[in-house]
């Protein structure tokens, strides 16, 4: 198991939580994931790590930005 | 055609736009709802005045409050 942090910038209320959350869930081995909506901080367990770019991509197509990885 | 307007606090971002949008849409009569999420302000078009009561219990349903109307 892996678990990654990042910050993402932009949420600013639930559905804003849901759609980071079902985007990120998404992505091959991920088995959970954690929005704290007051911080942007986001927690991603997966399988194996997971590459950047995919977290990054993924975030963006919610509509977010990764500010730190 | 009637055309009211209502504030609704606690909007934050395009989805919830889209969920005050979506419960005020399936009201009867409803044609048209437009929201101003900077302001809160939304404008409903519908072929009789509505209820004041019903819209109140619309945009309750969504998760938000109508704080004027």
């Amino acid at each position: 198991m892996s678990t990654s942090e990042y910050t993402v910038k932009g949420m600013t209320c639930g559905h804003c939580v849901s759609a980071v959350t079902e985007e990120l869930t998404k992505l091959p081995g991920v088995s959970d994931v954690q929005v704290d909506l007051a911080s942007g901080r986001v927690t991603v367990q997966s399988e194996a790590p997971l590459a950047e770019q995919d977290v990054v991509a993924a975030v963006d197509e919610a509509g977010y930005e990764v500010v730190t990885a």
